[in-house]
């Protein structure tokens, strides 16, 4: 198996490589003056399994077209399996058609990946498992709750409390606190009927002293997760730490974080930044040793 | 038919649809705080043919993401027939290998375009026609150099020469001289062996006291044309003007033409800006017409 490092997952696909281990095979890309990108697998991949890495954080679309390039050129070299790895998966939160006339764009981009030549797809902590049923093709939807639960437990929190903003993100607390062998819990949101508001419900959550962990699998604007952390400030929680898979962070949501009272954000390099402190690579390489 | 203006066509659109006629159906769109793209039909289409209008000019990306997920939108909504309009189409100059391992992106993303639901496309002076031929579906390559000539024609130029910059671009420049009674030539290009630059051959085009419009299908950095150009000028045209389907011009390639003499650039709407002077909805009305 070759390991194939599309541009935005250059460093995430050399550690993949070193614990695989696999060799590299190395890719040129450039931008043409007028923005359109320009890819090259410059290495040997004829009768090959090849693992495409590419995460789709922003530029989204850019990283997408990129993706599509490289899984049809490893394809038309005569790679015998392509395996698309998609760290970070854009549009994924796109899964349903929430009013009448959108695209399920979640289901769009999988058939795209899928018509630019791949044979499976690994991701990381998708937004929701079920929208992977789309796909035809063999999927592994991998989840760094347990690899960030490890990374949090060596910074000895105080009687930590792993809590999940909103329901949704339960399971993910749960599976961390396991790990970290501590407690969790969740909030609950409900929506203003006048104004049409998200707001968090308050509840006691006995954090008083404590330090928190809030989890969520993906951080765009960061009001769910800055409204939690100021209830934990407001009923005495120590240090308040948010951990989440994809640090998409948009716009000035690190100010609104910082200013919620939150600590430290904690990231995967599924999203490579000075946030991303714990690897997937592990996590990944595992999956890849199944198709060696 | 119904005609779906996609957020890089809004005006484009609203133009075909005066021309052909035919209503326009409402089309929201935005950007997520992360910088995804939103697109929501906002009407109904079920049992209808529509053309869903959307160029894919810089952010490419960006604009075909948007494309796809409104051609899968129409359909997921019934739409009976869905013609893709995309009147400069992204990534047709990658539309063969010029090195071991590069992708074909060219036909990767025509490829795309079909699976999101396209049932035809329309293109307008697409890089090579030929490499439309990937299509399974059927497409129409429309060619704006006629009515590029009616409107230069109306500026009275002197004497006019029309100018192919290079070989590839003679066929452009002959359609247009038709349409304006006028004379055209071309230049030829030429790689040095030892520095790989690209330059223009200079030849005797007896444009002295002439007005010359230099003529290609889209203008990225301008280096060919301004060559050209720039041999005009030393030969004593008198105006000279620069005429193409899709004027890109990337970074600072607007300055650059202008250094080199040229006085004035007229594209169309394909690329909406301030030299989109000549619009292509007559063109496309008249194509679709046959769908109707």
């Amino acid at each position: 198996m070759l390991i194939v490092p599309g541009p935005a997952s250059k460093e995430l696909a050399a550690r993949v490589a070193t614990k695989l281990p696999a060799p590299v095979c190395p890719v040129d890309s450039k931008y043409f003056p007028d923005g359109e990108s320009y890819v090259r697998i410059a290495g040997e991949v004829r009768g090959d399994k090849v693992a495409i890495i590419q995460s789709t954080y922003p530029p989204q679309d850019k990283h997408l077209i990129e993706l599509f390039a490289l899984l049809s050129a490893a394809k038309d070299m005569g790679a015998k399996f392509a395996i698309a790895v998609v760290p970070y998966l854009a549009y994924a939160r796109q899964d349903k058609r929430f009013e009448e006339g959108e695209p399920i764009t979640a289901r769009t981009i999988l058939q795209m990946i899928e018509t630019a030549g791949a044979d499976c797809l690994i991701t990381v902590n998708v937004h929701k498992e079920d929208s992977l049923r789309w796909l035809k093709i063999p999927y592994h939807n991998v989840c760094c709750m347990g690899a960030m639960g490890n990374y949090l437990r060596q910074l000895n929190p105080r009687i930590p409390l792993v809590l999940a903003p909103d329901r949704g993100a339960l399971e993910l607390a749960q599976r961390m606190a396991k790990t970290m062998d501590a407690e969790s819990n969740f909030l609950e949101k409900t929506r203003n009927r006048e104004t049409g508001n998200v707001m968090t419900v308050e509840k006691d959550l006995g954090v008083k002293g404590r330090d928190v962990v809030i989890v969520d699998d993906v951080i765009s604007t960061g009001s769910s997760v800055s409204n939690a952390a100021k209830i934990c400030k407001r009923q005495g929680a120590a240090k308040t730490l948010v951990a989440c898979a994809h640090a998409l962070l948009a716009n000035s949501s690190r100010e609104r974080l910082k200013e919620a009272g939150v600590d430290s954000i904690v990231g995967t390099d599924t999203i490579p930044s000075d946030l991303s402190r714990v690897t997937v690579s592990d996590l990944i390489a595992e999956v890849l040793r199944k198709y060696v």
